[in-house]
């Protein structure tokens, strides 16, 4: 049996590179050979013990790489075709993909499954290894342009699907103001998803100085420290009473709850975080839950169609998404990525990792 | 000066009848002479102290009754036509009505204001009295069709509104399952907006027996008794996982709660309950904020044209509106209407007030 | 080699019962046994010449059946299953699919293909046979509750979900008074669609009798003859200036410009009609372009989810779907039934076909 | 009496700098002093006596300028303040404003009014003059802010608002692929429109090189000459198939018809031109009325909210909107600068007129 080097889930505490069997596409799968990925503020819940996934699993949900073949039925792509694929694969024939919502895929099921739209690195294995299967090949493999590079297109599978997907399920429209409370990467891409649907005020909060002045070149018109002043208020001021859009890019109670306070009534609070936990909804801030408020939350968009879309943006080049990613490592060093990114040491954003 | 009867808060648990001035009305209000009003649980809400308004308002937010004098600029209406007005009277010209959230109504102004549409009984005088100023009465005054009696129409300014506006805010669709929690007359409207929209299983859940049978004629396909049966599971086993679209009728904790637990992956929870305290959004019922999932609040939709709407629904007889109302009392009884009313005896539902 | 009989597409007028090689599923695809099929006024123009297939076709796109063997990657039914499959059976992969317009479907190809999903008895053999292949069988086998008949959701895979979708597309509301032009089968289950969205006045155009009757059965409050007065004028009247949403039924010239014409400021002409030729869009009738006004086409959605929520209105019983079904014939008279249709002799309406 | 300087239309290819009265705002009315107005295509079509109105109108629906007298019960404005004011003036209360369609207005009446919301130089006196009454003050004057002078928002009024709205109504959304048929000066904000709703592919379509060079800095990833190429099939080779998104900005049946034949299945056609005579829709571009695509057509949005909105993109400096303003003239001058823009002389785009 033929073998790969794949980062793998041993236990709390230990994810280490381990020689393990190289997989081989079914019907419906690709194989892809990586050629870049990056690891994920999740990857590093799940390093700690903190998100549950069974022990030996390879971990990894941004693959970027080559086909290196294809199961059967899997038509218009070849092998050696440069892809990317989603960090979530919706099947497109399940009861859940066939209502709209994908990402919440049941894998042609007939009962709603949540969550069950992200399998690399949660439920089969990731990408964090030499080669992925791509469950459900022909829905989820999109062919990369030949004028754009793999660092191109490595934060389409997650951050920027992301990002962008808070802006579009908060209906952000021409000329709305939009508060994004927290600026790492996944914060930076819902800015500039803001800026790229209209909105004409985006205020980034944060308080690290890098983040809020990336912050600025991803389309913040107006950066805030929430150390040096009371953001809530200053919002509320630059807004004349609340933002249209207000989107929670990091998880806390305390983004969340300055995302609500933040909001106008009729508003809508566009939620990316990765809650645990009782969530607080406070009365006062709620209008009492009659100001017309809405709370809607999104699991990163899949699918081809999804990546095509998002590589159509990174070659408008109207946003600096390259910059974000500030370290690479080679897979053979990805103990030491995680260290570095798990630590959030050197001003780190996204690591790049080459197999 | 001419006086009228009114319903005056005068401090926590003292609603009393008193003579007050019978106004006039100004440059674009209409003065209505009240042929029949009706006690709604936020009026009760008032009473207790537990919803603060200025003693010596007059309460009451569900008028019908008869143009008895039009202010200047006030056109197409005539002394003596018949009218309903929404609880809520929107201006029209605001930042918040020009925003699409006219229930938020600033009266004209630039800033947002939550609930500010929702002027009588609230920040101006209501209508639990002889007549009552209609503000903006331009966008306001809806006229009854000769075949429709005041007990046809008045549920629309608040019941219907509400009721109806949980299905429509939480886009309801044909096919669709919907679990409505709380079967008093805004839930049991919720259940017919539900079929209105075209669920085609609408899953009704209270305890009185009298309310679940009601509920079966406003629509209901099945109904459940919460003190029976576990109906978290019970509705996730009739779903295949999790209703489309659930509602929440009642403003607490536990209905809240529910609703979000029987709630499948990228579902709506259209929330129409009047909260306080902090409500709490359990981190596994919500898929960590990952599932796609919505929630979604509405303040009764008001204004002329939203009054001519549901008076076309009444018209089509297809639910027993009419049963709503299950008690009748003269102005001069409403202290004793309120003691019914408050404390839910024999069976009430909503009661007719008639000056 | 085994064999069945299949009505087939040989020459202009000329469809014929022939002996036809019986099929086997593929990887992805599932033979149905049909047991109740009908014949849609589309296959019509086939016959016609009007719409051309390859000579050789099986026709026929509304299948009721028994799954009789499943391809390999087909999971979650068995051989047996009692199935309905839509007319449309999109895959659910391709670039349509994965961008919300699944009867546009290519396949799992990423190029747009107009009708392209569309293919039983189009672009692959029919079920007007005694055995069809589904392809895309995981997204497309629906199975039939046990307490409905074929009868009953023998109308699902084309009449009711092409009807219905005029109503969606054209996003009626509770409230809305919407005229529907044609009152044929699709036009009656429009109206019964306008109703289930909560239209509160519906208004059928037909000059048949005896469909006029059953318009008002399947939700019309108003039936109107156009042979026997202006219904232009009529309706502006009954609608105060226009309807919200008109729904054209038919594919004329004639009644695309009544549904214009009838039609209010800022509403949604919603068009079902397969039209030849080109259309008229008279300038006065439109606000010289500058109305709001929208036209919306949709062809019949498909895919087992929309099945199954099909299925739960029939379930519902608050239509007279049944009643569309007027005649049945043996697929061995397929050729009389054909001439009975086409010729819209004795009152027919729908024609049962069963193998 | 007191008089003023206009411009009045007096009979066809006769308009004319006049001495008519000048007047007094009524109550809900203002009377504002221009400083800044200009010409519209719609201007010339009055001219050329295309278009009807009475003759003794005084013409122009773009104001700028400051508030000279408020009629009795405006609110929270003063004289002095700088405004901008919508050509399309909704009441905000009427049927169709309250109905979602406002630029349908029919001033507080409860009958549908094609057009309504146009009163400026068509149905009341326009601004082309050294005062307007503004009707509906409250819903319609914007405040100027301090950083932007009259030249910044001089195209709010109509021709950003009138060019966005169809990116607004098209429904462009991120990555979407967008042609814009005719680059004058609404296509050109068509453009600008459809890269602030997040298109990836912006193609611009023209002939005159001048418009085509500002449409690449009006965001216009390609722009394509008609009389140089076969814009249809380039369209369709840069797409895959056909646009998500096309937008007539012209008002002709060729460039109607580029824009169905450019539109993807699935697509939405999104006219803005003022058509005349009968327009037509060729069978074969339309997938026989099957192709799931839409048309949709808007009228200038006006109210004071979309004022506010419009400036604070202006404010963003993303786009050379002020470039378009070509060439500028004195009120006295008019009759000078209708025979330049009509004529469409010295590459002129759009003029300024000042008192």
């Amino acid at each position: 049996m033929k073998t790969m080097k794949a980062a793998v889930f041993l236990a709390k505490d230990k994810i280490e590179l381990r020689e393990v069997g190289k997989p081989e596409p079914r019907a419906g799968e690709a194989l892809v050979e990586i050629t870049l990925t990056t690891i994920c503020g999740t990857d590093v819940h799940i390093l700690r013990g903190e998100y549950p996934v069974a022990p030996g699993l390879t971990i990894g949900h941004e693959p970027v790489g080559r086909i290196a073949a294809l199961g059967a039925g899997v038509e218009g792509f070849s092998v050696g075709d440069r892809v990317v694929v989603g960090a979530i694969t919706p099947c497109g024939r399940c009861r859940a993909c066939l209502s709209g919502a994908p990402s919440q895929c049941s894998h042609g099921g007939d009962r709603y499954e949540a969550l069950g739209g992200w399998r690399f690195g949660n439920t089969i294995n990731g990408c964090q290894a030499e080669y992925v299967i791509v469950p459900d090949a022909q829905a989820n493999l999109a062919v990369i342009p030949d004028d754009l590079t793999d660092e191109d297109v490595v934060l389409c599978p997650d951050i920027m699907s992301t990002g962008f997907s808070a802006a579009e399920r908060g209906r952000v429209k021409i000329g709305d103001a939009v508060a994004v409370f927290a600026q790492g990467p996944i914060g930076l891409c819902a800015t500039a998803g803001a800026k790229l649907c209209g909105a004409s005020l985006v205020i980034a909060v944060d308080r690290i100085p890098q983040r809020l002045e990336l912050a600025k070149r991803m389309g913040a018109d107006v950066v805030l420290d929430f150390t040096q002043q009371d953001v809530v208020a200053e919002i509320k001021r630059l807004t004349g009473g609340g933002a249209d859009v207000t989107i929670e890019a990091l998880g806390t109670q305390a983004t969340f709850e300055s995302s609500l306070r933040t909001l106008r009534p009729g508003g809508v609070l566009s939620s990316l975080g990765v809650y645990s936990g009782h969530l607080q909804v406070p009365y006062d801030a709620f209008g009492a839950g009659l100001a017309d408020q809405s709370i809607v939350t999104t699991l990163c968009p899949g699918g081809k169609e999804r990546m095509r879309r998002l590589m159509s943006v990174v070659r408008g080049k109207a946003f600096p998404f390259r910059e974000l990613v500030t370290h690479a490592f080679r897979l053979d060093d990805i103990v030491a990525a995680y260290d570095l990114f798990a630590n959030q040491r050197d001003g780190v954003m996204k690591v790049a990792i080459r197999p």
